[in-house]
Order: structure tokens, then sequence, then C-alpha cells
């Protein structure tokens, strides 16, 4: 049996105006700001008008640890948006945007696959409505009054050496990681070295994602440190006066974007902060006002359920109050397989053996939630090559741990094939069993909530902070940042510090390299590990494969 | 007599939906691509729709030499194009699209003023519809990938000192002019020097600008010499691959921004290339597309006539094959009384010597127009302080040099207070006097053409270029580059290349300092005099005050 590719089926998509989608969500067209026909922007105004109403319920997709063989995150949160809506439920997804500029290393990263995609596809993975661009901008905006600061006298005593602001660009660019600028004279400035991240590990974006409306956004940009002095006192970005013109450049971005399934079912993609240095989650806006408009809203986080669930219910949900009704993870027989132990060349032979030697890593996800109070389900995503046997092998697995495993087969019948964990789902959230919790309090040290997740995610038997990194801690605590949440920067294969080691590994620990406090959007970051925050391009990158077609089509994207 | 401001009249605009616009021009709604309700890009397949089609009449608007005394070109161009309309002509204006970055520095610049404008201005100098952050994009992925080249082996051999290709970002910051990259050990390549430019200095900017579609653009940006190896033969674009994935980026933004003047009338709004080291027009894509859609298309070009309309003349429509009908020449009585020799402070004061003594300069520019075949009518736009006799002194001196003269009263008054301007321009055009040339043939040589521009536009008496830079110009003779035209990148205030010499000098040389060869763009740039690429901020940015306030409108921008 031969499958169109996923480009092949977005382009065959049957899209509705967008004003059909936002008028399903009672969005009237004036407060819906269209970007071409399949794209609008959510007007302020609207967003203002439906705050009173209740909430509908929280629905999270999260995964086992990525494995090379492929869970289906984003898909199987696209496919249960629609089942939900073939089931008769009003139902709205809210995943993240996509980072223009890796998709010209690799083959770009479609919203989705094969029948349950959100499109259009093409515009969503280019420039889509413009919010990662509003973001370098302001970005940039605040990077330029730092050094136009310093030129122009310094009055606010920065220490160049310790400007702490660096600059980004939406684009896979290792030549400038770590570069010396204003040279070149008098004229330029003070030279000093810097570099640039990639857009979306800049804190602007965690903000916009973490912001509950435009007032809470110019808060928060005036509260990000950007240099110290010599004395080690920060200088904030209000010191810089940058963060009402930041404001400005990003007052479009702010407002969710609404697209569609290829079912025409309703799609907020809004925000993509990085989900190592922060938090991974879609914006708090899209989240917040979809709950508002919709009975059920489906939503993502980033990398595996020790990661991406973890920010999720600890940073997104306490920051922005929110109280996820239920929990999705997925699962399929393929990676179970890898992280039983199987190469990834011989996934397609059966192996049920491996299968449960592999779901050792979902069993400690499916626990792992119960801590957040929240009840789970596990969505096996459906591959051509799962056997009966193999898929039973998790069904009974997870059974032993209280918890259903369901067949999905969204990717081959789109939201008919997985109503009946739609199904699940809504018996989950109107059963009243969750019972949100975060999983350490407020008031606990910094390097005792690192200790929290480190033991109770990630099953370590300890975490290594050294004196130095205990004593930066400290000092935050000082100033007043102890309350904040910690975001963990770690390699997404595995519960420990090691991508090798698949499975549920025991008899290790996390050590802690070096802690940074992104204070504006409200999180301490620990990271432990190598975290690349300007990825390169590969030798033969995507782009010299990507071109329009005599048809205007884009070809090489994906 | 109390006026509003340019951004309190433009809030009150009674902006029409942005279809009803471009039903106006029989665009259907499925080919107009609206950003939000009041802007709108326009379809390919509508434009090559009607590429059959027969031409409507060409007005350019060009002005005296600027002066701080302020002139109102594109006033003059909205006030026209509403002028026309009124008299019930089917009028379209042509204007640049507006630079995000500096509205950062400097309070920004609206799109016309007074009674003439377009909106909304807001958008117009912010992201508008994207296009200059698909520009930032395309050139970034080309500087990404070179970079890349080089690290993974440099197959081309490109010399690192002789990199060609800066980066560039939509922001004054002087910090980055010059800059060393790939610092930091193996990993991030090759140490180099290089530094950034504002993104509407791109080549990219300027190849947009030209480029009569897709296709030609694909070509264009493959034409682009990027590097050089060490035997100084180039390294083009084409050679890196990046000419398809860049035309991707850039689809949307080559698609002409269609909005509305005060008046409802439509207007284009697309492209800004410098008008120093590049041409200064607008888009050959807006201004063709126009040209099929209405009866008459106003259109500017940047700075003075000797630079602005000597380059549309010489460069845009010389390559687009554009035949302009007639030349409106803006001047106003204060510049006059500059060019004559008054201050700044005391141009209230009536001075009718000084008016006939400025006039001279005035009087320069028609003549220059009239080396173009192309009739030309004064255009004097008005301001409260002009007295009678002012008045009277230009239009006198027009006469006698068998130019008409009139009064312009569009900024207190729209379209009705340059009805008289309107019917005189129509008589320009129906009148068939027009016998558009360019200045010089494109089999001269580069440094004649050079020449050329200097003793006819300019009136010196010769032109100073040194051995090195003529040596320079042969070899790109012998390339088969002496058929492009040159691009002049001179100061804007006079005729020479000293900012202060006002009226119409003599006895002067033009000293070219070097030249660049944009093969892209198709031109040769001869620089004479210092040309910033990269502002900066000043010491208190207009960022500073930037804001939103409470009713959601921004603040300090204009």
């Amino acid at each position: 049996m031969a499958y169109k590719s996923d480009i092949e089926i977005a382009r065959e998509a049957r899209k509705k105006p967008i004003q059909q989608i936002g008028d399903r969500l009672g969005i009237p067209a004036e407060h819906l700001l269209p970007y071409g026909h399949d794209k609008a922007k959510v007007g302020q105004a609207f967003i203002d008008s439906v705050q009173d109403r209740p909430n509908g319920k929280l629905i999270l997709v999260t995964a086992i640890n990525p494995t090379p063989a492929g869970e289906g995150k984003t898909t199987t949160t696209v496919g249960l948006g629609d089942g939900l809506n073939r089931i008769g439920k009003k139902a709205v997804i809210c995943i993240r945007e996509a980072s223009l500029g890796p998709n010209f290393g690799m083959k770009g990263g479609a919203a989705g696959g094969g029948m349950a995609q959100v499109v259009p596809m093409e515009d969503m993975n280019l420039h889509f409505t413009g919010d990662f661009h509003a973001i370098t901008s302001a970005h940039s905006l605040l990077a330029a009054m730092i050094d136009n600061h310093i030129y122009w006298g310094n009055e606010l005593d920065i220490d160049i050496r310790r400007v702490a602001w660096r600059r980004v660009v939406d684009m896979n660019d290792r030549a400038l990681r770590q570069i010396t600028c204003s040279l070149g004279g008098v004229a330029n400035g003070f030279p000093r070295e810097t570099g640039f991240d990639i857009t979306v590990a800049s804190e602007v974006m965690a903000i916009l994602c973490l912001a509950k409306n435009l007032k809470d956004l110019e808060t928060r940009l005036g509260d990000m440190i950007v240099a110290y002095r010599r004395d080690k006192t920060p200088v904030y970005c209000r010191d810089i006066g940058a963060e009402g013109a930041m404001t400005v450049l990003l007052k479009d971005a702010m407002q969710p974007n609404l697209v569609q399934t290829l079912e025409n079912n309703p799609a907020f993609v809004h925000g993509g902060p990085f989900a190592n240095i922060a938090h991974g989650c879609n914006s708090v806006i899209a989240t917040t006002t979809a709950l508002k408009i919709a009975d059920y809203v489906v939503t993502e986080a980033g990398f595996g359920a020790d990661l991406g669930a973890e920010k999720f219910m600890d940073i997104k949900c306490r920051k922005a109050g929110l109280r996820p009704d239920a929990v999705v993870i997925v699962a399929t027989v393929r990676a179970m397989k890898m992280n039983g132990g199987v190469a990834k060349a011989n996934l397609g032979t059966e192996n049920v053996d491996a299968v449960k030697a592999g779901c050792a890593n979902l069993g400690r996800h499916v626990e792992n939630m119960q801590k957040f109070g929240v009840p789970a389900v596990v969505g096996i995503n459906h591959f051509v090559t799962d056997t009966e046997a193999e898929v039973q092998a998790i069904r009974d697995y997870c059974a032993g741990l209280g918890v259903e495993a369901i067949l999905n087969k969204h990717w081959a019948e789109g939201g008919a094939g997985i109503e009946a964990t739609a199904r699940k789902v809504v018996e989950l959230c109107e059963g009243g069993t969750a019972d949100y919790r975060p999983l350490y309090p407020d008031e606990m040290s910094l390097a005792d909530k690192i200790e929290a997740i480190c033991k109770g995610i990630y099953r370590a038997d300890g975490v290594q902070i050294d004196g130095k990194i205990r004593a930066q801690l400290k000092e935050w605590e000082e100033q007043g940042y102890g309350n904040l949440p910690v975001c963990m920067a770690k390699t997404q294969y595995s519960f420990t510090t090691d991508p090798n080691r698949r499975g549920a590994p025991t008899g290790f620990e996390i050590p802690v390299r070096e802690v940074r406090l992104s204070a504006g959007a409200g999180f301490v970051v620990a990271i432990c590990g190598e975290i690349m925050t300007m990825p390169g391009l590969p030798k033969v990158p995507a782009a010299n494969s990507i071109r329009l077609n005599d048809a205007g089509q884009i070809e090489g994207l994906f």
C-alpha cells in the first residue's frame, strides 16, 4: 500500500475560509484579523470580552522519551482534536509555531502528519504570521539600545564584559555563535565579546508565551536582566527603557493564530519557546483563550514527559493558573522496542519481548503523571508494521499500572481513527478525578526544587550542584527570585544526562553544570549537559534543494 | 489655527475594507490576500492575468534637493493620486515601504502628511506585511550558507578575507558595523572580519524591487557575487546554491501590498531600497501591475531629482521597459529660501529675493528632466507661512523656463487642493509629447556613464576616477558587466559632494572614492563621499518613549 506524503495530503486539504473556522468558535469576523485566506489572528478586544466565561477542559498530550523511531506527539494532538470534534465535542487544538531557520538545515517539520495535520503547512514552516520576526525585532532593538547606551556614556555603568543580552537571528548560523562586536574605531563603540542565539532561544519568546496580556508582557520584558555592573548588581531592560517599544513591536505577535486541521477543526498555533533552556509550550494566551471558547482544549509540550510535561505542570500551569484535566501519554510499539534494546534497522520485525522490556520507560512516565494529580491514558500511535501481539503487550503492561492503553489510527484515518481515545479522554475529564498539583511548592529553595525534579521525575539517586552554583542560587534567593520554578535543560533522550541510556535507568546522579536566571520569563534554568542555543547547518543543507517549481509550489522543504 | 498631527488625522481615517479598494481595481477578493482588514497582497495569478492589457500613464513625482525645510514629495504623490481620482481618473499611487529600524532612533516617518496620507500608518512603520523581514531572512540564509560552505571544506575555494556578502538586520545597530565572527574554536568555523548593514541596504532588496517576476528574481539572486577566491575570480550566490531557497522565502514579499489613502483611493506600497547605494524606487512589479489596472500611476523616487529621478529614469525605467509620461517636480517657498541663503530660523519671514535666488536649484532640476524627454510641471507644496509674492516669484521663474508652476494645498485640503495640478498632469500625459530616453546608452563605458551623469545632471566640470578604480571598471567590462547602468551614491543635499553647497553650484568636480558591483541587481555603484549603510541610534532614541497606552494606542512612534 502506497501512502501519500504529508505535503501531498496537506496540499489536497479542502480548507475552509478562516472566517468560517472562527465563526464556529463564536469569533465575529471583525475580531479575526486575516493573514491570507487560511490564517488569522484573534483580536485583543474579543479576547478581553470572553474573560468571564467558565473554562473548558484542558488535556495535555505528552510522550515517552523520544527515539529515532518517532512517537507522533503532535500527530496525536491534532488527531485527538479531530476525534473530539467527531464525537460531537467542541474542541480546539493548541500547538507551537515552527522556527523558520532550522527548516533550511534539515527538511522541515510538518504540523502533525498523515491525515492528522494542521494546514497551511508551508506557511507555518516559513514566515507564518510574522510572530518570530517580531520577536527577533524586539530582541534586536534591546541589543542595539544596550550598546547604544554604552556608546553614549554608559550612565548605568554597565560592565561591558558582563552584558548578558546576546543577539538573535532565526537562522542556523554557527559563524555568529561567538563574535567580537563594535570593532572599527570610536564611531562604532567599545569592542566586546558577544554572540547570537537562534530566535526561539530568546527570553522574549519565553515571555511572550507566558504573559497573560500585553501589560503583563511589558512588565516581564522590563524585568529581564540584560547586564551586570562591576559590582555584579544587575541592569534591567527597564533601566535601558526598551520594554515599551518592545511591547509595541510584539503587540500583534501576542495575538493567537487561528488555523485549521485537515478536518476543518480549529487550531491555535502560537509561540514556540525552546524546550531546554525554556519551557517548550505554546502560549498561555492561546491556551487560556481556547479554554474560554471551547469545551475541550488539547495541547502538547516539548520532548518527553520527563521534561515537557514536567515544565507544562510546574511552569506553565503554575504561572497561568491552569488546571489540566487529563493527560495522554503517546507511545509506539517501535519506540518501545528501541527502549527494549532493538536497533533501528530491526524495528520492522516482531519482538514482543523487546516491547515488554521497553515498557519500563513508558511506565515511569505514567507514574510521574500521577504525581501531578492528573488522570492519564496511554495512546499507542499505530504503525503499519505493528503486530497485534506487540500492541497487546503494551495494553497488558499498562493495565498492570491501572492505566488504559488505546490503539490510535489517526495517522491513516484522521479523527475517525482515534475516537476511542477521545471518548476515554472525555470520561477522564468529566470523571472529576483530576486534582492538579505542581511537583514542588513555590517556597522550596531553588536547589531543593532541582533535586525534587531529579529524584521525583528522573529517579536519580541525587543531584551534583557544586559550591559556586549553590552560592549563585542562594544569591538569587536573597534577591527575591527564590519563589521561581526551575526549568531543566537536559537531554530529551533519557531520564539521565546520557542520551544513550534508554528505558528506565537507575543508579545515576544529575550534575548541574550551570544555572541561569530568566528574570522576565520567571524561571531559573538548570543546565545539565551540553545545550546548543545556535544550531549549525549540515554539510548539504536542505536549502540547497529548496525551490519554487514551475507550478509555483515549494519543493524540498518537506 | 491649530492643526491636527498626522497620526491624529490617520487614526480618524474612515478606512474601507481592503476588498472594496481592490474591487475598484477589478481585483477579485480571492486574488487579494488580506493582512488584517486594511492591507492586502495582490496574488500572482491575478498579476499574470493582466499582462496583456495596455499600460496606463506613468507620472513621476520628484523634487529639488532636500533641505531641513522639508519638501513634501510623498505628500504630493499621495495628494496627486487623490486629486486624479477626484477629477474622475482611475489612478493608483506607488510608493516605497518604510524601514522598521530607524523609527526607533528618530520619530517615524508617516506615509505622506496632513490630509494627504496613506493608511494604516502605524502598521506601515512597523512590520507591515513582513516584506522586509522576508528580505532579512533571505539575506541571512545566504550568509549562513556561505560560512557553512567554508566550514565544511570550502570546495569553492573562497578566500575568507574576501567574502563580500555581509549580514543585515532591520535595526540601527552600530555595534554590528564591524565584527569578527566564527570565534570560539573548531566547531564555530574560521574566524574572519565582517559586519552588518541595515536591511534596506541589502542587494536582495534592490533585486526584489527590480525583478519582473519570481523567475527573474531567482535568476538575479543567483547572479549576485558573494565572495572572491585568492585569484580574485568571483563566487556567485548560484555556486552556493542558495537562490532557490531565497526565492521561496521571498515569494510573498514579491507580491505588491495594497492599502488606501485617507480618501480611500488605492495605493501600492512595496519595496524600499536605499537611495544611495541602490536605486531608491518602489518595486517594478508594483508599478507594472498598477499600470495594467489603472489609467494613471503616480510614483516617486528617493531624494532630489539629481539622484532619485536620474536613477528612476536610468535604472528602473531602462531595466523595466517603463516609459514615463510626465514628471512633477516638488518645490516649496521655504526650501527656495534656504537655497537662497536664508537660515532655517528665518524661514517664516517673507523674502522674495531669497526665493528668486534659490530658484536656481529648481531650475537646474527642471532642465535636467527635459534631458530625459519627459514633460514636467512644478508643484509648489503650500505652507501657511508662504506669501503670495513669494509663490508668484516661483511661478514667474518657472514661466521663464517654459514650465508651469502650480500651488498645491493637498496637505490641508486633500485631493481637492491639488486638482489644478492633476488636470495639468492629465494634459501632459495625453498631449503625447513624452519621448522618454535614458541619459546614456547601455554601450557607453562605465567610466563614461559616471561622467555623463556628473556633467549632464550635476553640472560638474569633471570626474576624478583614479587609476585603480578605472582598472576595476575595465575589469568588470571585460567580465561582461559593461552594459550595466551606474548607481550614484552621493549626498542628496547638493549637486556637489559637499552637503552644504545649496542652490546651483558650478566649478566643482566629483571624486569617485570607490566602485561596487551589484551583479544581481544589475548596476555598478559609484560611491562619491561617505555612505553609511548601518545607522546608529541617537543618545536618546525614540524607542525610549515608544509604548502602548492604556487605550492600546502606540505613543511616541510619530
